[in-house]
């Protein structure tokens, strides 16, 4: 993700409080009343500028979304289509992944959307990458029983390793598509990063995998 | 695989009772006595005409091999194999993956290789496939604590399909690779199907499995 400048980013985020939680502390545990309603919660982890989440929340009205991207300068972006779209069920947060724990209680999510992760190629980063151990931790601790994470990449190396980690993690691999554009997956909503490399003719991996219930 | 009637398959193959075995069940716990000695013992299921495992056998002195195919008209072109490469550490079999364990005892086998199993592409079919829960039952009779499936194919839908078997059935995924000819993997030796089918520019997937320690 090429990052621009955009000292007015945090401003134009801050004057729609509607669609961006600028605290997301205070909501710990409390997000269902902030949506006024008892569907299910689906997080993006890395949303960027917000195509797949924008998408799944207009064709999913009973299901609420939280997009989490880390810059600002970037969820403005998402900002910009959820104001356009005016959805009720998508909040937007520019946090850490690192630090969702502060900002969801246990349980409290019911889905974790990964897309198109950045790959951490070097293995030295390898803690940095969004279906790392340390993260799959992170997600079991907000997500219900049985929670789900659903994963999409171009990425084949990046592929191989998460199968791996879920794998390793004790997670089951409830499904999987090595070229998702060719496969019966219905009701698939892309994500920009896939626009652009399925446009280029790049093969889309997608997995879903499932926590085991809790001990 | 194209079967040509042989009648005399059966008859070359009884000829060679130092590499064929035609009663396996008789040495069923004794596999180290016929081999006299201590080496780890793994078996390819589906071996065809024995490329791979008469290869193997060849680097890998240490370890014994013994290929296991059902059609005698198939079985015997891997004999040929044998005899022009005489190798003490490799014996064939022609019997059914079905009824392993009547010809191995419990822990007897180290590793199960499956190469370019038929696909069964039929949902219908789908308990003949190699890799279907049926049969990962078996080889965890047959193998050691913690013994493993190494496992090829360039078929997507069965790489798929088999992921998600191993994995409902618990298996660990210690390995995967999306693109085995384009990978880091070291030493691969290549079977009949996999020069036939990566000369066309098919990718080769490849996964190594481990059963979790027995109860
Ligand atoms: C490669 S982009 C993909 C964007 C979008 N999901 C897509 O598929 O088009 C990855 C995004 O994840 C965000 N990101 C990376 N690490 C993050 C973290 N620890 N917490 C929140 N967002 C993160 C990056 O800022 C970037 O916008
Ligand atoms: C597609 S061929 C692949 C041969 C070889 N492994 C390769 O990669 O070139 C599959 C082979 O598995 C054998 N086979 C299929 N089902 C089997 C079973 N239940 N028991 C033993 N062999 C079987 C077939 O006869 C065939 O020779």
């Amino acid at each position: 993700m090429r990052l621009r400048h955009k000292p007015w980013a945090k401003e134009k985020l801050n004057s729609f409080p509607q669609y961006f939680i600028s605290e997301p502390e205070n909501n710990k545990g409390k997000w269902r009343e902030l949506f006024q309603n008892d569907y299910p919660i689906h997080i993006e982890v890395g949303t960027g500028k917000g195509k797949f989440v924008t998408g799944m929340a207009k064709a999913n009205p009973f299901i609420n979304y939280i997009g989490i991207e880390l810059y600002e300068s970037v969820a403005v972006t998402a900002l910009d289509r959820l104001i356009e779209a005016e959805l009720p069920n998508l909040k937007l947060l520019s946090v850490d992944a690192r630090n969702l724990c502060d900002f969801f209680a246990e349980g409290e999510i019911d889905r974790v959307y990964l897309n198109f992760s950045d790959p951490w190629p070097k293995s030295r980063h390898a803690k940095r990458r969004l279906t790392h151990e340390g993260f799959l931790r992170i997600y079991e601790e907000i997500l219900v029983n049985e929670g789900e994470i659903h994963f999409k990449t171009d990425n084949q190396k990046l592929f191989e390793y998460s199968l791996q980690s879920f794998s390793a993690y004790g997670l089951r691999l409830n499904y999987v598509s090595l070229d998702l554009h060719k496969s019966d997956f219905e009701g698939n909503i892309m994500t920009e990063y896939e626009e652009k490399f399925s446009s280029i003719g790049q093969r889309i991996y997608r997995s879903e995998v499932r926590y085991l219930r809790k001990r």
